[in-house]
């Protein structure tokens, strides 16, 4: 039984806090803390059976009875919690993205050098049943050799004007989950990146510094040919899909739905729209990636999503903006 | 906070003990009681908090902190379990069938008849995510009146021929389902059925008096024909499919599948099958049919499927059976 | 090259026209003939490349250029009109029905035995790219052994009373179709049918002494079951769908469509409406049934749809309305 | 009643020769000419109806009786045929491209400024129903402003190497349908492209200069992000697909398969691959765009494909091949 304290009570925090309380077994979480946190947020965390709730997350660090921390606070927080925790001995899980700073994610990197603890980064999309099921087909050779990979990735709402201008710029925000998903499709890295966006969707993201529609061109290590298609609004809901298509066939899935029924009438034969958001879409996803990383601490075997998967697709992101930039393909290896 | 005692602890009893542990909020299970209930059972039991274990559920209903009882013992103890449950004052969840005898679940009738408690029988299919989209189009009026009904309902593997012969047949062992989900769709109850019927899965099934394949036809009292088409064995899995057609337009439902993800090659488009089997199908419903349970308790209202909910698919399923032997359409009003 | 004379320039006599003329090779139409042809139709026919128009059919079964007639009169001259085009030893493509009447059928069977001319009835579905991919699938033995066959048949728009009245009923006028298709994807007989049906469309069929919404279950010579569900009104368009089950699979076909456009919004995801009717559906199988027939002619072989063919589906519609009238399962055997 | 010359008996021609006699209405081949037409092709074109087959096109070009001309000769004889034609007072119907070298296309636009013939280019993917309903559905508003366009263009088997040298490259002959696909969606011209393309398919591609992979993004004048993804070998069939992204919504196609037939067995459940080149899926949109040709010359209104749109795809493959050479993004407004 792995002993885990929560660190942020914000939307993901208390995801994880209700998955590991009712799906992940083996692990229970003994303290959940945020300098915020409020009543209702305490007694709803009580009910769940948490057993203590605090505004100092140092109480997790020095808690001998804590093996693992979960860093959901803020993404500024993300690496310097991480050391932290590291050099107290806990296993981290921390979410996406580790830091928007290369030199901050090395901090980690060179803290877990000399650590014996696990660490996993949050990109969750990897333990969603569709996009397994793709990546299942690709590495079993189902079609062959990779030539393309196409990932389609449309949020339902725009962020605030507010949030975009602290978000770190949609690649780094947004299209990270994306390039997670390439090097997970692909199974290598990316080589060179070249980036075609524009502000369609609201000016305000625009005066804001970011854009909010992009297709992201991703020469692959292995040779294939990746793309991205990004924007901040699809009005049919959240849309997730992939495709990877290869020299044996091509394997590639649609959305999920809340059902299967369609109406056929005078209008025509209409399904439901994809699920609205990440929370709706991804939550048998949240639960079951905290159970990888419960299973690699009781195993002492890797995690599915190590330091070096949090770096990787931070640079993609940097060098995405670099090519926005500069408006021409950019390679990887210009970034560090 | 709903303190519950569940009877019986085979597979649907592990299934609802999983989801109240798990997913049903304001309940608890204090008691799991089964005559042949053993040490991995318990240990099993325990580790999802159950309380206590025993052998004799007499201990559930005399104990004082139990509020509701869930009657997942064998078919035959249904009755006489639920007459005792409610005569103790606890509300009641009972696993479909009530009894095969009309009789006997008269007797649950007429306890009910001097009682406030609870009680509901366990059509899971009825919360169904799919099931569940489709009856909503019906009911908004989205076909407008409905002219036709169609239930396909085939198992991936039948029973053994010792189970056949138990089972009550067919029609009251997997048709009654079935039938339940006509009612459900067609907001009514049927007037008459006329089944046509045949061994063609296995012999052995015949031998023990009953048929594996079956088309039933249902007028039904809206003036509605629905249509019920059986199989004990689709070797691509468990098919669960509905359609309603009406003066404006038609809803259907596909299957779910384990995933989205489509294969393209040389030898065609390939999808996934549908899940395997109804603990696959079904999981989510049967947490929410015991979620409607507690709020029935907890507000004091009535349960989505009352006894008489769970009388009626019984005299269907026994009209069924006199059509089948006298090979003609049979009034359900024959049959009490 | 077959010389065709086509007797009946109706909606299915033009349909005809216009496909030997442009998509029938080793075919064509010599004389059309219409006792109420008009000067439109004559102007349109001679601009297909008809050579000769006339108001006498008469003309053309004693034309000795002409090898074979189509004949597309009203139902009531079929079976007289097909014995005098066999005793002038013309190939004969009769449409269907034959005949209501099971006597004039024999008179029809009678003249073939002393003839040597090939007769081919129109049950056009069979030729369906759709149809035939399931038939295939079956008789390659993809599903196994047959268990259960099923069939819907919506059209858009119910008929008048007028024709109503004159049609035969829906089981001789429409379901014929689906008894044939049955029999089709069988590949045997019937030996008992029962219905179920109303009047849910229009209470004006009803006066005519019809119905327009039925559930027909047919037990097939080979043991499997098959259920056939009519509707004279489905507002999406002609529902045109068949599914066949058995111990190996199942294969089933959807509805055919203008295009594979779907437009996902606000309000879901919508694809288009099946084609509106059987001149939309089924204009391929016309002139791929007439292809047929000709290279029966030509290369001196058994048409696909024989005499027989024509007289089963109507011993079928027979039995049905005895099963409507009588309420009861009909044995084919008791029909003649 | 246009009276139509063709030039060239090669498979296109053929597919031409074969729709006007057997699809178009008001019009009819006159002569048919080729250099090197045999026996076969001469007596196939007589049993189509065709009056006159010859090895000199120029019978055509100074036929009196025929109107217009349609140019399927190999593809550097398109534009100065198309010359000769157009002085010689023909409409002219010209398989794309019209060349490969602007300098030659801009000859064509010099001698329509002093004619008053039609001109048409061959783009038929325009008249395939489904990229009509695609187009439709945006120009109709249905899905707002447009955001990004994604069209999928991947044949089912690679040319020879041979036909790869003298093929113009992978983007004047294969992407360039695309090209034209963008602005037909778009409705507008593109600003920029750029290309990421890789030989994966055939090495013997590489070595004859060309790629066989790619990804091309294009800017366009709306401000929309384009994408066009290409291979010459898809193993389940040709793959033509569109999706379009906008403000209000998307509108998609998949393929078209020979049926809808769907097999479940316990493989999963497979549909049928697409159909298998052009030939099977653009031949009712090749029927489609002489008739449109044709109708243009009846009522003397514009061509829908007019010399301009001839020469816009030139110009973006041109674009894109100097985006590949000198990797970076290229302006259209470089090339000329």
């Amino acid at each position: 039984m792995v002993t885990v304290g929560i660190i942020g009570a914000g939307r993901i925090g208390k995801v994880h806090v209700e998955s590991i309380c009712t799906q992940v077994k083996n692990a229970k979480v003994k303290t959940l803390a945020d300098p915020f946190i409020n009543d209702d947020t305490e007694s709803w965390a009580k009910n769940m059976g948490v057993e203590k709730v605090t505004k100092d997350y140092h109480e997790i660090l020095t808690d001998p009875e804590i093996n693992a921390v979960l860093i959901c606070s803020s993404t500024d927080t993300h690496s310097p919690i991480s050391v932290e925790a590291i050099k107290a001995g806990k296993h981290v899980f921390c979410e996406k993205p580790i830091d928007h700073d290369i030199e901050k994610i090395q901090e980690v990197i060179d803290a877990l050098k000399t650590s014996n603890v696990k660490y996993q980064v949050g990109f969750n999309r990897r333990f969603d049943h569709n996009f397994e099921a793709v990546q299942r087909a690709v590495a079993e050779g189902k079609i062959g050799d990779t030539h393309l990979i196409k990932v389609t990735s449309r949020d339902p709402e725009p962020p605030s004007a507010e949030y975009v201008k602290v978000s770190g710029g949609m690649f780094l925000d947004m299209t990270i989950h994306d390039f997670d998903m390439v090097r997970f499709l692909a199974g290598c890295d990316a080589e060179e990146v070249y980036v075609e966006a524009a502000v369609l969707v609201d000016p305000a993201i625009g005066e804001a510094g970011d854009v909010d529609t992009a297709v992201i061109t991703l020469k692959m290590e292995n040779g294939a040919i990746a793309v991205i298609d990004n924007s901040r609004k699809a009005v049919y809901g959240y849309d997730q899909r992939a495709e990877v298509f290869g020299s044996k066939g091509m394997v590639a899935t649609s959305n999920d739905t809340a059902s299967a029924a369609v109406v056929s009438n005078a209008d025509g034969i209409t399904g439901e729209k994809p699920l609205y958001f990440f929370l709706e879409r991804y939550m048998a996803a949240y639960a079951k990636e905290i159970n990888c990383f419960i299973e690699a601490i009781e195993n002492n075997t890797d995690t599915p999503l190590g330091v070096m998967d949090g770096l990787k697709p931070v640079l993609m992101g940097i060098a995405a903006k670099k090519s926005l930039d500069e408006h021409r393909p950019v390679k990887i290896s210009e970034i560090v």
